[in-house]
């Protein structure tokens, strides 16, 4: 799945317009484009990056096939010359993309790709499509992971998650936002994705009762005996049948549960019984897991109300981000280059929050050198340097007045660079070392900024001189 | 991407049930697993069934590799001899299923999968996945679509999907339940569904000025114009410009426009102005398209407010379905053999909605013969005959009392067999014949079942002797 190439993926405009720029002579002019998004999923205080690894895939997998040429001629909308030309197609430019599992904020630049007309235009369906999928997952399941604390989180969702794709990738966005795995099997497969899972209802219908499914279980999986205990009635039954089964079965062979799964009913209310159900049976060490629709809102609640799980088991709500299923990440054009010289360009908007930040830019987070705490992104244009050996004045670029001087702080970039003239020049870490990345990061952030509801909202502002590029445009516009 | 071998892409504990049975010997029990739905999108009054060709081709290319052996190996879960045993791995069972298209209710299974424990447990990831998420889309745009009445809808929402597969098969489900096109170029590439675009704001900043963009714009493609106006200000710049362009470059070829496209502000109030500025310099021929946070709630109010809209692309609320981004098909047992005689099988829950409805079932639609309407879907047992020459009386399976006479009905079985021992018996429709039987389904439902809000619900009943094993099989786990 991963290694298919993708390159017709694309909005079908994304051809009609690399062959107008093939047709007008404009194909080699350098273009720059952002990537950002503008609103943070459930009104939350952050998003997590994820889907760069799938790009850069895309990105060197990029061409067009004999069969793809054909689809696009008997479209009878191109030309021969044009047809030809996408015959040796492929991506020759830079681009620059912040790390996997970095939070990121509203309207700062996530990737930044330096091309021909020709092949930044085209790139902008897949990369969206793949940056948003991923992004969105990683960001609600940091939201739940959060939320659970010391409690673990898996991620169960497969059946419901938007197709196969959405399954696998969305269960690699989970794992690097913090999930200890997923249940499923392709995701361990094709990207290390701890995969967990013992049996369904149906393995418990399946047997004559309930208790001869435990044994049968316990029996094939002495080590690894968890079982699901809600397929009749969970404290009149599946928990004194579990009880039963691994007395039966693991006791003797000095063998202890690894857990019960409740599935439906009150989680709050059956797991306190069958905690002690379980204490009193000598099973203190057996783990309790839960899945039954659950997202963050529901694990707060249940943990406000002292429900005794050790394990969450998250599906559709994590799968679909159903609360707010939408990642809204753009691809704009910011700059173009004329006789050699970058020309900032903007979009203005009747909605003034779709108004773009012009030109060439860089990303500096600014860290507090005391606290270590993320403080804000400063966006600048792409040939400043921020000094953070003295103080920096920030301000808010819709409020100018609005100032703080912010002293004492150290600077990093985040747009690092992933290709170099079509060459990556950037090597991918193992997923583990990208989750390791996030949870680092997440530390980064202010508590306040990672607050479920109403959080505070971080700072996001333009260098003086990248306000002023943007403030001339607009007064050119009008 | 369409030929990729999904065989992993399972929840985990599909394959430690399998290995299981393998373990008891129970790898050849002949198990029966219905596919069925519990909630409406939306809280509307249908869904539309989508993905049965995904699921067929998945069946046929079932198989593990020896890279995926090598990865259950190194799981250290599974005997030698079970993982021999998969190499040679295929599905060998039957499965009936509604065709794509039909209009589905809840409860009332729409695919039937009838194998050995080892092969029908397996499959159930997934078949869910790839149901469900086609489904979930072709419901939203069957939404959309009724509530833009004569107005064509297009797929825009490739960028916003939940990754690219998620993008390609939801452009697939939109067009079966009624858009006319999608964004999304693969789509059209492997599944015939017709692509379409022209411009981003991107191409508009490219040129100088607005003008040059859409002159260049008119002259490359003189035969099919649609610009897109509202890169700096819809009603200043966009439609005069557009009207210039169009009697500068496509006037003196004697061509006409075919259209211009609103992206962002007030839709209602801009296409009013718009169509009055076209009208007047001409072009009442000219078409608009509209396209901008859209989904069957705000095209309603928008026709209410009498928008003068051609067309509406549909992006991201489509392809996520936004407002209801869950379909909750699930695969229960409900059924197995033993010493050749099929034994229902039930599962209890403490949430009364998700009590399974026992047995190897047929699956009727009822019409009545004179309005030709589809009046109730009827469960029978899988030897229960209905005769339509004669009145048959249905009841309300939760609460039997409300008892109702059809006369005058004929009977259509919704289960037609897909595969048989393993092999295909099933021709596959063109994309063009599924899209126009789903049209032609939707004909036999009233008008009722169909609004957006608070629909009529459609009957799903079980027979008097499907009832009464339920009920005997409740009673017994009393």
């Amino acid at each position: 799945m991963n290694k298919y190439n993708y390159t017709m993926m694309c909005d079908f405009y994304e051809l009609t317009m690399i062959n107008g720029y093939f047709e007008t002579k404009m194909a080699d002019t350098i273009c720059y484009f952002d990537v950002f998004y503008r609103t943070i999923p459930d009104n939350g205080g952050y998003a997590i990056f994820c889907g760069l690894e799938q790009v850069i895939d895309y990105i060197k997998n990029l061409r067009f096939t004999d069969e793809d040429i054909k689809y696009l001629e008997s479209r009878k909308v191109f030309k021969r010359a044009f047809l030809e030309f996408l015959k040796n197609y492929k991506f020759t430019g830079d681009i620059y993309s912040v790390r996997e599992g970095t939070p990121i904020f509203p309207n700062a630049p996530v990737m930044s790709i330096k091309a021909r007309a020709i092949e930044a235009q085209f790139i902008e369906t897949y990369v969206l499509s793949v940056i948003n999928h991923q992004s969105l997952i990683a960001t609600k399941t940091s939201r739940i992971v959060r939320t659970a604390g010391k409690i673990s989180v898996s991620e169960f969702g497969a059946r419901r998650a938007h197709g196969a794709d959405a399954a696998v990738l969305g269960a690699r966005a989970a794992y690097i936002a913090g999930a200890i795995g997923s249940s499923n099997t392709l995701a361990d497969r094709l990207y290390n994705v701890p995969a967990v899972g013992t049996m369904a209802h149906s393995w418990v219908q399946m047997f004559p009762t309930e208790l001869e499914s435990f044994i049968k279980y316990c029996e094939i999986y002495p080590d690894s005996a968890l079982v699901l205990v809600d397929t009749y009635n969970v404290l009149k039954s599946g928990v004194p049948n579990a009880i039963k089964a691994f007395n039966q079965v693991l006791v003797p062979q000095g063998k202890r549960p690894l857990g019960i799964r409740l599935d439906s009913g009150d989680i709050a209310y059956q797991s306190k019984i069958a905690r002690k159900m379980l204490d009193d049976a000598g099973f203190s060490d057996c783990r309790i897991f839960a899945s039954n629709s659950l997202d963050e809102y529901l694990i707060r609640d249940l943990l406000f109300q002292g429900a005794k799980v050790d394990s969450f088991g998250v599906g559709e709500r994590l799968i679909t981000s159903k609360s707010s299923p939408v990642f809204d990440g753009v691809y704009k054009l910011v700059a173009t280059e004329e006789n050699g010289k970058i020309v900032p360009k903007i979009k203005v908007s009747e909605n003034v929050g779709k108004i773009t930040n012009p030109h060439y830019k860089k990303v500096y987070r600014l860290y507090d050198r005391h606290t270590n705490k993320a403080e804000a992104d400063l966006l600048t244009v792409y040939d400043e340097v921020v000094n953070d050996e003295e103080p920096y004045e920030l301000f808010d670029p819709n409020a100018t007045w609005k100032r703080k001087i912010l002293a004492n702080f150290r600077k990093e970039e985040l747009l690092i660079q992933i290709f170099k003239n079509g060459k990556q020049v950037y090597t991918s870490p193992t997923i583990a070392d990208i989750r390791k990345y996030c949870k680092e990061q997440m530390e980064t952030l202010w508590d306040e900024v990672k607050r479920l509801e109403y959080p505070h909202k971080y700072y996001v502002d333009l260098s003086q001189k990248l306000w002023d590029i943007k403030n001339d445009l607009l007064n050119k516009e009008k």
